[in-house]
């Protein structure tokens, strides 16, 4: 019979959820989950935090993504907001969702997810809560570390500074295009390696943590992307007070460009790739301005900020005003 | 027209809600809302942290709580957790799963609450995250500072402590058991003082953070109860290896006991006090384990902490094995 959380109390679904997550033993980690609450380090005398929530049927679909998927992408996503401060992420707490019927195997699953999306980064989930609910929702808190160092925002970013990319740009959209357009069967992974790594990049997105936390020194502005390069640029020329003049996205991220050239093909409107290179989130790049004679190696430059002039657009496109829309959760 | 958050747009929904919150301006809030991540001081380089989940039907009913007193109750369980560490708190995330006709106004009401909970703590709401879904849902995380002294863990109770409580016990649960007796009528809460008192304990608990920070260097053990008074020092006695004498909590919790009876009579059941005192849960007090002779002013004796024996119970009530169930999320 498969079991439920339904079949176990709280307190035996949290010791199947622990032998998942093992042990916390992260240096971070001062006092693991079982308290009141956890205690984590901050040796610089202060912390980053970030909070992000997944819902069921807005953020995911269980016929699209497994639970290990669901955990991985909620981590990653999360832990994408404390590198795009330039802090190396420390602690989870992960609050849970659960309708009854949930299955015990996929909240292990979910949760071995999380440990394999931070596991670069040693950190633990150090505390969360479990309720039962009508639908499947992850609430994520992450905290990180800025290392004595000031913390990258976006509101820095200074005519003559580049802005540049570190990460995969349109592939989640891409993925999502595929899976919506009831197209996949299974053959199409095997002989379109390009339709698999899409997909792949939809259910686990490998956000550009680490060349976030590298960048800090060099960066004057940084966020990840979650909403579109486009939207997002706007968000650091809105911030900074400056204009943003994005290069022409199929020539700047050339590589992108060409394996989401492949899937576009196979969904038959060549059109997609660039919609999906300047609307597409959730891949979680690391967007950065940095100084010209100072961008990183894993940074591909994107565009040129510039100083903001009377009626001009926030952000242009080879010289154009864009044509993207990026998601908004509430407006219908 | 009522406004709802389907007819705007994430970003001026927000501008909504921080009309309500003000700017961020706690001494712990380094950098508040609007970047990827926000900072908050810890100047003795750790903080503690915790996140809870409320979601409609499960932890509140829009018919018996307002959103104010939603949001109020989110961070009051919440901050009760950090200081039941004996740490003062500092931040608040908030995540807000939100139905599409959800009222604008409801929405800005929660955030009131959240304001008006956190007030004495000088804290500030830093950071969250606002999407669309099937119900409404609230996920808060808290962090406190510990104050470069030690956390007070579950684990630390000993033979000869006295075990004692600040903050109210069974008003919640009482609250709640009127409110689902269907006896409630415009006048009972002028001709009832007490039915009053424990609906509005209920609807917005106070919870004893004051004593739980003031607790700290003189309590071996402590946390706060959310799931009733036996089942709470049970954990203790778990965490710490003891067993727990609870006095007869009508005499040890006489005040208490006194208002409760004006609601047991009420309701009809004077065997209606006895439960509250015992399994009621969500006052939020801090129940502590002391040396004998330094119990703070504030808490009061209700039990005595002994060597565990044996086969003997982890808890007694006055000599005997009691019978009280807690809340489980899970089990049906």
């Amino acid at each position: 019979m498969t079991e439920r959380v339904q079949d176990l109390d709280e307190a035996e679904l949290l010791t199947r959820i622990f032998a998942v997550l093992g042990s916390a033993s992260a240096a971070s980690t001062l006092l693991g989950p079982g308290d009141d609450s956890a205690i984590v380090a901050a040796a610089d005398g202060r912390f980053t935090i970030s909070t992000d929530l997944l819902v069921e049927g807005h953020h995911f679909r269980r016929d699209w993504s497994s639970g290990y998927d669901i955990g991985w992408r909620a981590a990653m996503q999360n832990m994408a907001d404390a590198a795009a401060m330039g802090a190396r992420p420390t602690a989870l707490t992960v609050g849970l969702v659960l309708p009854a019927d949930t299955e015990v195997a996929f909240v292990q699953e979910l949760a071995r997810g999380f440990v394999d999306a931070g596991g670069p980064w040693a950190l633990d989930v150090v505390g969360g809560d479990l309720v039962a609910g009508p639908c499947l929702m992850v609430a994520v808190t992450v905290t990180g570390d800025l290392g004595a160092a000031p913390a990258v925002l976006r509101s820095g970013a200074r005519p003559g500074d580049v802005l540049a990319l570190a990460g995969r740009c349109g592939w989640s959209a891409a993925g999502l295009a595929v899976l919506g357009s009831g197209r996949l069967d299974e053959t199409v992974t095997r002989t379109h390696p390009q339709v698999r790594a899409v997909i792949e990049a939809f259910r686990r997105p490998v956000a550009a943590i680490a060349e976030g936390v590298a960048a800090r020194p060099h960066a004057h502005a940084m966020m990840d992307v979650s909403d579109g390069l486009v939207r997002d640029a706007a968000r650091i020329a809105a911030a900074s007070g400056v204009s943003i003049e994005l290069r022409e996205p199929e020539i700047a991220l050339a590589r992108d460009a060409e394996l989401l050239g492949a899937v576009a093909e196979f969904l038959g409107d060549p059109g997609l790739v660039r919609a999906w290179l300047l609307g597409g989130g959730e891949d979680h790049a690391m967007l950065a301005a940095f100084p010209a004679d100072a961008v990183p190696a894993g940074f591909a430059p994107v565009g040129a900020v510039k100083a903001r002039a009377g009626q001009a657009p926030a952000v242009t496109v080879a010289g154009a005003e864009p044509h993207v829309r990026g998601w908004d959760h509430f407006r219908r």
